[in-house]
């Protein structure tokens, strides 16, 4: 290992760079672009009253557990301009951007002013929007949206007043709102038109948060949407599609974002049809000089290789870098995103990388999927929790497409690991092989991510035939035989309709009351016992079985979920 | 998705296989032969009195972390009896092979008996034993070792009893013995030959692992050894290369292990000079019908190319799989060893992957460092942990060699998603584009390891010419001007000798006092604020300056460790 002292750094020409938005990916450009051109002259303009703050925390800071604001100001003003040298212009808006003269035209928010600034290069961050939809009362004041420090203030000063909510949206914003109303003893209703909660994810892996939600009391209403909002002396009325019409102090709207493209679309730079700035792999849009980053752009998925918007922070975040790098003549190309993400309710985490079942559905991807469930760490540790984990791949060669995991602790962990997996084209085999941090308070010697790769190489080699919780009523419907294997304390706790006990350890000497002509579904709790069983009946001449993969929890996980999606239980 | 109903799968010949032992390797290689053919015959031998127990466990047993001994049986004989079918025999020891005839001489440890079993297929599992070196008194019944349950019963019965004890050896099992004889109110003496304790660490990485066993109350003795044990009235002596005799109730020994080869040396196999199985990648001793895995085997490292032994359960328990695969033809390959291990002591843990700067300075590999010292999870959320890691890479092409990372929560995370990089042979390029999950509970938008990756990757590309803390010495005495960037207040608690205070906010109107002839160190706390002084002033003519790569952090693990090696500071 040599140091030569002399380092050859070639100094780029500086330029005047202009960027429109502060938050992640604006503030990711502008501080790339400091280090790359100490001589550059770097506009950061800012609509708001504060650059760089960390969004992904208001809902915390509403709910009390980030106690103060300042936290949340992860680059202030002050710092960026003393620190970076950025000529930082808060309350200034861009309103419109002559690009045959390269100009852009400002307002001065809190003046009225108007100036004009011209640029060599104009990198867009403008960030989404949340949606309002032209819903009767949707304007009130008591209906709140969370995109900025003021929003955020307005919500933690409505919540510290106690009282009930409405959260509409049960995505990421609308779970973590829920989370720090709870926090803040508000009574809280969450409406989510889906029959499902948290919608990237596959229904079965989310209804134990719904489960969660109930049991914290929150009134929870699959299927259901609003349909108006009305003023009430001191307070605010919800419609619903159900007809209901509940009583609240206050309402979060989260139903979701829209790209703040008007500004490119104006100046007509390509946007996609259905919303998003076009940009190529170095950020640049169909104008040559101007960039665009962050949750505004259209990106290209790693996995379907379509474009599509999936609003992450740390995409943003590298968006940035890389359009500061392509004003300076640099080659660093955006990789598309994988749409890695995870969200917290209390002690239950859900976490997800890649593609989901309904995904690869959606995009007519051949896929299988397994479910495995063990424990985040070796079960003779205490403090030993449940993971759920449902791997997606290629049936074919066992190219990892995406995998979602819910439970308490290790979610994030087993996730991130195999969204590495993902990153690197790896398979299934590769999981197999993955070699993990093993002490016992911290993994298992087989870990989950390995449990997962062992279980679905043995699906795509053929050792183990399986089928899923959503297949069994049409097969018991075509003659299936239903063979639960674990032990008879487990069948009497509760076991699928019309299924046979006989538990493992006897199976072998039973095997004369299996029927050898029909299809067997052999299952136990988790799968492994169901697999064993699988493997002796195949190669005791019964070729139509298959293992229940995930088992019973998996079982139990599908089936959670319609009970939740009819109003009429409530 | 489809399913086709009829699964083909090809029924193996069933053979007779003979497994000795039944923990890890030889436990999994017996499930998955009996999963690959439910009609062969499947012997599994085992010395100890328990099948497949939880060796990793023991400690925290001992400890009390563990309550029931019966956690750690994790597959007690009966289970593996009743539902593996497999014939197990416990307290049987192999005595010798007859590869000619294909048969094993077996003793029945309890009567005495001696018995002859013919097999298809041999698998050796033998594992490792602790190394007792010939010093005076080493067999003193005070004188414990860890490896099986009753081991782990003595020295339970020892720590109940309280005392002092003294444990020689800071490796792993010597670690997490201290930790739980604290845990039993033992007092506690940690000898340890090397300076450093964790010597697969670099010593820099550990330094704190030193620090908080002393502020436990640990009398941790680096750079000292056991010369003599000795008897006394009611405890033992232990007597020092430093020349101290030190009393206490009882010590473990706990320096290491050699390889149980002894039975396959008799046999004719294989073995490497330094002890250790010699396998092919399916396991396969150089007697075809023999096969070898776990902890007596010499293993591929995957980044050295070079044969080694490091004893690791998950491998070990891959190695069974793939032996069990080989008997009955399949192609399956042990790909080899990373050296994927954690430890924890009380709040603190260590991970590592791959390679450390010491293991690749041993093997010539050309290799460069970078620290990054970023929080476990968003800096603006509570409870955020600091997170130390040095990532070791290819200073050409940035191919990732290996990682280490210190501190309290997150840790096995961040060497887990490494440990899939190096396994796909993945870049610093790619850690930078790593997406991993974010909210601010768990991560952070710019996660460690996209951190770590920025760094080495700007060092790979020449942005960012680095210096390491163990340089600084040697490049001041040529004449180089230290530049701590850090405010005032910061400079004051403590910084490099010799080193001028200029904050990073006042560097720019302050260059007039820098000289341009010298070489410049840059620094600040982790080495941000370095990082972009260095980009200043290499943009303003001062081509010879260089930044501390994890700044002041990094500089003082580094010079904590030599001051603990030295026995005179007691």
């Amino acid at each position: 290992m040599t140091h030569v002292i002399s380092a050859a750094v070639a100094k780029t020409p500086p330029l005047k760079i202009v960027i429109v938005g502060a938050v992640a990916g604006g503030a990711s450009a502008a501080a790339r672009a400091r280090r790359l051109s100490e001589d550059s002259e770097i506009l950061l303009i800012e609509r708001g009253h504060e650059p760089s703050f960390a969004n992904c925390g208001m809902p915390y800071y509403i709910g009390g557990e980030i106690a103060h604001r300042e936290k949340l100001l992860v680059a202030p003003v002050q710092l960026l301009r003393e620190r970076l040298k950025l000529d930082v212009r808060t309350r200034h808006e861009c309103l419109s951007i002559d690009r045959a003269r390269k100009t852009v035209r400002i307002l001065e928010v809190d003046t009225g002013k108007e100036y004009v600034e011209t640029y060599d290069r104009l990198i867009l961050s403008p960030g989404a929007a949340p949606l309002r939809p032209p819903l009767p009362g949707v304007n009130l004041p008591r209906v709140h949206t969370l995109r900025n420090l003021s929003d955020a203030d307005r919500l933690l000063a409505a919540s510290k007043a106690g009282g009930r909510a409405v959260v509409v949206g049960g995505g990421f914003i609308g779970i973590e709102m829920v989370e720090n109303l709870l926090r803040r003893g508000i009574k809280t209703t969450l409406l989510e038109r889906n029959p499902q909660v948290l919608t990237p994810w596959d229904p079965e892996m989310v209804s134990a948060f719904a489960e969660t939600l109930r049991d914290r009391g929150v009134d929870l209403r699959l299927g259901e949407e609003v349909t108006a909002f009305g003023e009430l002396p001191c307070g605010i009325s919800v419609e619903t599609s159900a007809g209901d019409v509940l009583e609240a102090d206050f309402v979060v709207l989260a139903i979701g974002v829209r790209p703040e493209d008007d500004l490119a679309r104006a100046a007509g730079l390509a946007v996609a049809a259905r919303g998003g700035i076009v940009t190529n792999p170095r950020m640049q849009t169909s104008d040559p000089d101007i960039y665009a980053v962050g949750d505004a752009v259209e990106v290209r998925h790693v996995v379907t290789k379509e474009t599509t918007r999936i609003p992450l922070a740390g995409p943003a975040n590298r968006q940035g870098r890389i359009a500061a790098d392509a004003c300076f003549g640099r080659t660093s190309t955006f990789r598309g995103v994988q749409g890695t993400a995870i969200v917290g309710l209390f002690d239950h985490t859900a976490a997800m990388t890649g593609l989901s079942e309904k995904a690869c559905r959606a995009a007519g991807i051949a896929h299988e999927k397994i479910y495995v469930h063990p424990a985040h760490h070796a079960g003779y540790y205490p403090g030993a929790e449940r993971i759920s984990l449902k791997l997606v791949f290629d049936p074919q060669d066992g190219r990892v497409l995406g995998a979602q995991a819910v439970g308490g602790a290790g979610i994030d962990k087993r996730i991130d690991v195999i969204a590495m997996a993902l990153q690197a084209g790896m398979t299934v085999f590769d999981l197999e092989e993955a070699e993990l941090c093993y002490a016992p308070q911290f993994g298992s010697a087989k870990d989950p991510v390995n449990m997962a790769g062992f279980v679905a190489a043995g699906v795509v080699r053929g050792d183990q035939p399986i089928v899923h919780a959503d297949q069994i009523e049409e097969l018991v419907t075509a003659g299936a035989y239903v063979l639960d294997v674990r032990t008879p304390a487990e069948f009497a706790r509760g076991a699928i309709p019309a299924a046979i006990n006989i538990p493992m350890e006897e199976l072998r000497a039973r095997l004369q009351e299996l029927p050898r002509e029909r299809a067997i579904i052999a299952y136990c709790q988790v799968g492994m016992r169901g697999y064993l069983a699988t493997r002796v009946l195949l190669q005791s001449g019964f070729d139509k079985v298959r293992n229940l993969s995930g088992g019973y929890t998996t079982y139990r996980q599908k089936f959670a979920a319609p009970m939740l999606v009819s109003p009429a239980a409530r």
